[in-house]
């Protein structure tokens, strides 16, 4: 049975396989340095639809159909579908989640999703209820950046702290029963606020998140960073990467073997992406795609997902308030 | 350990406990006729805040922190805050889990809510990664409707199958040692999509959503509807609630110990709120106080909760798409 240790981990027992994942993206993220290990690209940003929402939601469900072909399961074999965006309401999921006529768990996490699924799907199938669960998120630059911010139309000026919403899409299924890496423990983020305000200075806003539930991490499981092969944080950017580490280093945490989705899906210095990646699909494609072949291939054996969300909305951002950010943590093992 | 029954229900062992309930309301809901039943009654509709959205937040923590004053339990003693709410990017429960500092779980399952938290808290704490589990839902009459439809201050003319957003939250405990009801069995929804386009047709939308998991309850439960004292619909209102009645009947079932909770928290004939009540606060409120008191008192032994939600967006809508809904079901018995 699953056991609790301290305030917000999880040894997660029996341990459930992340059996299958799958991947796709929109054009920028194919002219990235990680598109070899990705399912399908699309090349055009609506991806043959009439609005951006109605792509984001095309990628969703081809990616939860290349998943369970993957696992060669049927779709009566899944017994819930999993999953958050960041859209109002979560229409791309819950859209999704019609299509696919599955018992429907919808979470909101923002950025963080991806590891919020996969915390919620391990608990579910270790303990006993579901043998095989379908997580997924999904995220597509147009479709968050004119409800976030700006009509994409408007071409505002980007500060270089601004980070690029990847558009793209994660999914994957959890087994009780299977091979590939097993999500052996989680840590459950609490909800910080360090002050930020500004909406486009997430990384900065999430990077206490991801030092908190690290430093969290660490101590109630008792583990030294050097455990894990590679410790990778959802999408802090360049700017957000330097204060986690910055945060950490001062709390006695060195990472040595660490890297941010946010600075390895696109290449920074040549795709016009300023601070990098983020968006729920940053951590889904990076994870999902590139970390998960270099694990079954033998070359990463532990790998800590460190996804961080901002839980702010454009309402409570123009109302004043400063922004209010998570970040949950998931070990995958071989 | 829980049981999976069919494809979308699952018998929860051991039964975790509802142990302890709060509810607080805004003014209109204050005058209905469940006003005993709830903890807190405020007089303005700001509550003294200066935004409809603050005002929302701030019911909404203080049930969470009625919840814990009643359960004498401490912060300390809780080890996840389950949360969700209408609002974009659901930031009335982001904010509250900042207010909190506990392990954060956000859903979204727009006025389905309350079944949802419920739904994962038991599997949570029956699974054994959680002793009490804090959950909650909130919505707020103004912050909704300007958000779904239009300005406050516009006043248009509302149709008679409109329905009225509840101003208000509840929270309740579930604990794995305690009393009060047991959360004993859930039926977890597939979302539907019927064709019906009006965002403020919801009680018709939603109807079919409740019929397909009630049926499914009833079929994989092997349970006759007369197993249960009451059951109870979330928010359908006059009309979906003959709606789902009628659904019910075309397909065997007879349903005599029947009500919804947006016919039961407004006085229909007096209080000008159309079709009855709606929003998460609806189910939540009525069902963590007046039928949770009548429970407590031995009048009601097993009552099912069968909360609706529809999972469109302004933008959706705006798009012609028609409305996605799901339902969830909870069996609470003495």
């Amino acid at each position: 049975m699953s056991e609790r240790v301290g305030r917000q981990s999880v040894l997660v027992n029996p341990p459930p396989y992340l059996s299958t994942t799958a991947t796709v993206v929109g054009p920028k993220e194919g002219q990235g340095p990680l598109a070899f290990d990705v399912d399908r690209i699309y090349d055009q940003i609506l991806s043959g639809e009439k609005s951006f929402e109605a792509a984001e939601l095309k990628m969703l469900k081809e990616c939860c159909v290349l998943a369970l072909r993957k696992s060669n399961l049927s779709r009566d074999d899944i017994d819930y579908f999993l999953a958050g965006d960041l859209l109002n309401q979560i229409t791309s999921s819950g859209f999704c989640a019609l299509e696919l006529a599955l018992p429907f768990i919808g979470v909101y996490s923002a950025c963080s999703t991806i590891a919020l699924v996969l915390s919620l799907g391990a608990l579910l199938v270790s303990g006993g209820v579901a043998q095989h669960i379908l997580i997924a998120t999904s995220s597509h630059n147009c479709s968050a950046e004119r409800q976030y911010r700006y009509p994409t139309e408007y071409g505002f000026k980007r500060p270089p702290h601004a980070q690029w919403t990847v558009t793209g899409a994660g999914a994957g299924i959890i087994s009780r029963e299977g091979t590939g890496p097993k999500i052996t423990a989680i840590t459950t983020g609490k909800v910080l606020d360090l002050g930020v305000k500004d909406p486009l200075a997430l990384g900065p806003a999430m990077a206490p998140g991801a030092a908190s539930t690290l430093t969290r991490h660490f101590q109630e499981l008792q583990r030294d960073p050097s455990y894990y092969d590679l410790i990778l944080t959802g999408d802090l950017g360049k700017v957000g990467k330097q204060i986690n580490l910055e945060i950490l280093s001062r709390q006695g945490y060195n990472l040595s073997r660490y890297d941010d989705c946010g600075t390895m899906i696109y290449n920074l210095d040549q795709q016009q992406v300023d601070a990098g990646g983020s968006g729920c699909a940053c951590m889904a494609v990076v994870a999902l795609g590139h970390i998960y072949r270099r694990m079954m291939e033998g070359e990463l054996n532990r790998v800590l997902l460190v996804a961080t969300g901002a839980l702010h909305s454009p309402t409570t951002c123009l109302q004043g308030n400063s922004i209010p950010v998570i970040a949950h943590a998931v070990a995958l093992e071989m």
